[in-house]
């Protein structure tokens, strides 16, 4: 989706892809296979390009570093993306920049966990890998003393745990902003993202419900930690809302991110054009809705192996659906492509998009 | 721009591109660098295709009944297609079916388009080259008898000549459809088409002071056609419009067409969608208008020799904008891109598509 963008613009893409079967690595006409753990292999690459970015944050940080002592342009840098690919790093930095998180603590046993849980008042508590998790992976809801025993035990790589209060939420949004090497920035409106065992299913823009203040306010935090952090390009805040209506962070990433694929055909520049505006440092794009209501539904592998045909159905229904399928191969639960609808009807686009997304997982019949 | 529609559908491209420089070969995944007009290398290249469609009309008609004989799906198929290639065959058949045609006669010597021009009551005429012409190449206005005799002086290969009134119009027009195999089609609104010597400058859409009836009788008039002749996949019909309001048909393209690149940000669902869509057979989207107007206007090779870095200022100045840029090498009257520009006030988005082109073509000063 990044590289479509790229190809509107005159931006010159190459792509360093972990493996040949890659989503990117099918599209992309500049590919190199190989390790981006490897500082060889990324050294390499990244000689003869202009700037560097990343569509995961996985990259590690030393690595980066290094580029940037070679004189490579590393967008973002790696003093900003630590704090996406750090939750450590993350929750020490937001909460000194007075940023709303949960109650948190870096524990390095089970003794530490169940010690910040019973200073809580008790279970459950949160705990997280601080690095590598995604999408509900390397998060553990812990009950109980025994819980907090077994994750140890369960633990055998060292890496460092975050506990975390568990925010009994509301719901959750997402506050996306995109930010200029100069420091310019703009933020889309907040979207709510309804997430279903840790992976998002949906999200709705604008938020439903979300006061304008509330929504100023979700802003203005998101642009408030992209300028703390300097970060470069998008950056995803997830906030969960309590049931008071205020709002903590979660998760932060720096790239494009799912709760911003309605931006596609929702917003007057998309979160791919605006993040490698940011990188090669044009101007930003208005990121103000294109429609009164836009809702994304994921794709997530399901019983339909070949989606592009069962795309037939969807379009012969909705005659304007849009869908995105990212050419992966089907496995269960696995993101392998979104749809949205949007229009003045929330109701109405909200099913369209559900009754799509349903079909291409095989849940629902025409 | 067709590439980025294939990615979001998840159909596998391969392109055979005439030399490694052409814009899709710098940014399609799987390129074959060959000859289109070599039987070999177009059925080698074929082979594994599921459908053939274009981007231009310059493949031979015999190449294409070839590969169709040989079971390949070609879309639009070789008896279609020729009349977008063959000016001749496109008026005796257009004419046959009574679609409105400007006065032609096929002619094959100066004398034979003296007696044209005569039995029209006098010059000037028209004489177009039946094959191989576009942008104002192979167009000639024919003033005298000494320019028809200095015309066949000039045309040493053989190519026949369609001699044609010269239609005193008030403006051209438009009107682009998209048909599937099974006959479904949908038109797209009807485009105003600005030109300055034979090359589309600018479009707006919807042709401002179209009537309503006038609109529809242009739409069905496209339809009309496009069923007539079998077409699978866009079809622009180009009209001339008269002064008493009436149209004439001036040239056929059977391809996402200049006058459709409003659709990428204008429409529901692009040309280049709509034209995928339809040859590999899934159901048109929308093809209605997102925005009250959207103007498109066309970057020509000027002045200016790096277009990426130039948008900087265009999108400083209009964060709205949409732009285009095709990767070609900047040339002297050369289409190297094309910006968008949408909204409710037509003058305002005129203004804005303008001056973006114009600054881009290195015509207009910050």
């Amino acid at each position: 989706m990044m590289y479509a963008a790229s190809v509107s613009l005159g931006i010159t893409v190459r792509l360093l892809a972990e493996g040949p079967e890659v989503s990117a690595a099918q599209v992309v006409r500049d590919v190199t296979v190989g390790d981006y753990t490897d500082p060889e292999t990324v050294r390499t690459f990244a000689e003869g390009c202009d700037v560097i970015t990343f569509d995961h944050e996985h990259v590690p940080t030393s690595i980066l570093h290094d580029l940037e002592a070679a004189g490579v342009q590393v967008r973002p840098g790696p003093d900003a993306l630590v704090h996406a690919q750090d939750k450590a790093v993350m929750r020490r930095r937001l909460s000194e920049a007075g940023v709303p998180c949960p109650a948190w603590r870096v524990v390095a046993h089970a003794s530490e966990l169940q010690a910040f849980a019973a200073d809580l008042g008790g279970y459950p508590v949160v705990a997280k890998a601080a690095r590598g998790g995604y999408d509900g992976k390397g998060v553990w809801k812990i009950d109980s003393d025994a819980d907090a025993v077994e994750l140890f035990e369960g633990i055998t790589d060292g890496v460092p745990v975050v506990a975390e209060e568990f925010v009994d939420f509301a719901r959750e949004l997402s506050a996306l902003v995109v930010r200029s090497p100069s420091g310019q920035a703009v933020a889309y409106p907040v979207s709510e993202s309804v997430q279903t065992g840790g992976i998002c299913t949906e999200t709705v823009t604008p938020a439903p419900e979300l006061t304008e203040e509330q929504a100023m306010a979700a802003q203005k935090l998101a642009l408030g930690v992209a300028q703390e952090l300097g970060v470069v390009g998008m950056l995803a805040v997830e906030l969960m809302q309590r049931r008071d209506g205020s709002v903590v962070v979660n998760e932060l990433a720096m790239r494009p991110h799912n709760t911003g694929h309605w931006t596609i055909d929702g917003s007057h520049t998309s979160q791919f054009e605006n993040h490698l505006r940011a990188v090669v440092d044009l101007p930003l794009g208005d990121p103000t809705p294109r429609a009164r209501w836009t809702v994304m539904a994921n794709v997530l592998g399901g019983s339909v192996a070949d989606l592009p045909s069962a795309l037939l159905h969807c379009f012969a229904r909705d005659r304007r659906l849009r869908a995105e399928l990212y050419g992966k191969e089907v496995r269960p639960g696995r993101k392998v492509g979104h749809v949205n609808a949007f229009g003045d009807d929330l109701d109405e686009v909200r099913r369209r998009a559900r009754h799509a997304a349903d079909y291409l997982m095989g849940i629902e019949e025409a």
